[in-house]
């Protein structure tokens, strides 16, 4: 079997349907071709992921196609969008069966879970890199921006954070199980890291509520930041609020709130919400949320009062990357 | 200047708008937001071009911009579809002033000339690998597939063949000037390589018309075996009807047919149309098209009847790469 039909042979059923479904054209043709409901706008963004920046090298295929994509399906998320389709441009130095068995895999479990189709693709000898565009919709209008954050908002996060960015650290350096740390708590971090789940359902919940979204792969200070920035205001984050997973505060020799405050990779939703709507939201939304802080009139990021600093960059988990 | 201000301050200015468009949000917010009417369809490709593999090593970056933008393009043109945004997923080594200038220069000639609009992106460090998707609207139901050829039909392209194949073999040997040739006819073939034009307005003019279209990137022989195995059909071209620029004519005399037939790079499209329709369309637009050979019921791709084996690989210009 040749190169090609290798790679046809895992990716194409990726593009097979469940249930109803906008896109009209899939993977073999020029383009492919959605329709968007007349009530929808589109959203969609890209992200590329680069062995050895941005997952490990000698990363496990099937890691690598679920965290690829969940990745991407985060942005949505923050947009209070639903996912629809994706893309897939992938350079790889050779086609090993098994590894791309594993991608297609990884790739097609995250699918089902988010709810997308392969759309298209092309597939090129190469370095390895990836990159992902997702597509999805959002009621016309009605897409959470970075911008609408306004003082007196609360800030709030979803789940906890610091988890992923701490199993990081154990992946790069390979140091193996701490012999202090409980086997559980390992396990579960690195979970986070390897197989995280974009908030959809939250994101949607945030629509009409949230003046502002964004999801938290660079860290929590640094993406909080570019909401600050778009919006031209400025915050003020209580260090004792920060949720911290308690299997992280377990973790023999982290810094829990370190990883909390800088690294990303949890992709958790931040956005600011109006204290008013914030009392009236349903409760299931409220209880996967903590407020953490309110965005403040005056410029600049704050913890417990205290400037940290004005140059996101340099607060954030960054590897010569940025979303334009 | 950091290296992500001089990311953003040369492709920033490649979001700017001209004119009415349908880009609600561009660069800068977690997903670009795109408002598509209701009266059309989206249709989006993505395609990789990885250096050494699609462009030549220190290949001008001005070039290559715009050249990265028009091979994306010229994917809409073959669905009949209207430019509006792309995207683009950029890994580099370094962030070189000079060279992110050029390429920033490429794609917005690029841009302003087909009418795109920068919708978002993501740059990363990493090897030379550039990924840009391009969205397209096209009427409902409108868009032009590689799946409706039909026994019978005319086999048309556009153009002249063979031209970028031929410059491509001056840049790789790196032979400079051939004495017996024109300086004149090196450099049209040469600009054919370094400045495809994607043929929007041809391939607007065959919706309603062309019961297929591709574009021509791998070869002529390869790309119009991918619209009769889509179409469960067969073709039989004339040699001496496939249109070869003098240039070409003149700078490789009897190789030139080997490089219209089997080299990509061009960018011109093929379609079919049923004769009928040919007869009837506007001469303006048949003027652009030559006839070349037609539809038939017998699977696989004659010349002058004879049989040109059922490997479509085998027979184009191919370089480990496939769409999708």
């Amino acid at each position: 079997m040749g190169e090609f039909e290798l790679i046809r042979q895992y990716f194409m059923p990726l593009a097979r349907l469940h249930g109803p479904h906008s896109i009209l054209v899939g993977p073999g043709d020029d383009c492919a071709v959605q329709r968007v409901p007349s009530d929808s706008d589109l959203v969609f963004s890209i992200d590329t992921l680069v062995e050895g920046v941005h997952f490990p090298l000698d990363y496990r295929p099937d890691y690598l196609g679920w965290r690829a994509l969940a990745v991407a399906t985060s942005d949505l998320a923050a947009m209070g969008a639903e996912p629809v389709s994706y893309t897939l441009a992938l350079t790889l130095p050779e086609a090993d069966e098994a590894w791309l068995c594993g991608l297609a895999s990884g790739l097609g479990k995250a699918a089902d879970a988010f709810g997308l189709m392969l759309a298209g693709g092309d597939t090129t000898r190469g370095p390895l890199v990836l990159s992902i565009q997702v597509h999805g919709l959002v009621p016309r209008g009605a897409a959470i921006l970075r911008s609408g954050a306004r003082p007196g908002d609360l800030v709030v996060v979803s789940g906890t954070l610091g988890d992923a960015g701490a199993a990081l650290g154990y992946l790069e350096s390979r140091s193996g199980v701490d012999a202090q740390s409980s086997f559980a708590d390992e396990a579960f971090v690195l979970e986070r890291y390897h197989h995280p789940v974009p908030r959809l359902g939250l994101g949607a919940g945030l629509r009409g509520l949230a003046t502002s979204a964004i999801d938290i792969s660079d860290g929590l200070l640094a993406d909080l930041g570019h909401i600050l920035e778009a919006s031209s205001v400025g915050a003020n984050i209580e260090r004792a609020r920060v949720p911290v997973s308690a299997a992280l505060t377990r973790l023999k020799g982290v810094e829990s709130l370190d990883y909390a405050l800088h690294s990303g990779d949890d992709y958790e939703l931040c956005a600011t919400i109006p204290e008013a709507d914030w009392m009236g939201a349903p409760s299931l939304l409220k209880q996967q949320f903590t407020v953490i802080g309110v965005v403040e009139a005056a410029p600049g990021l704050r913890l417990d009062g205290a400037a940290v600093g004005s140059e996101s960059d340099a607060i954030g988990f960054d590897h010569f990357r940025r979303e334009l």
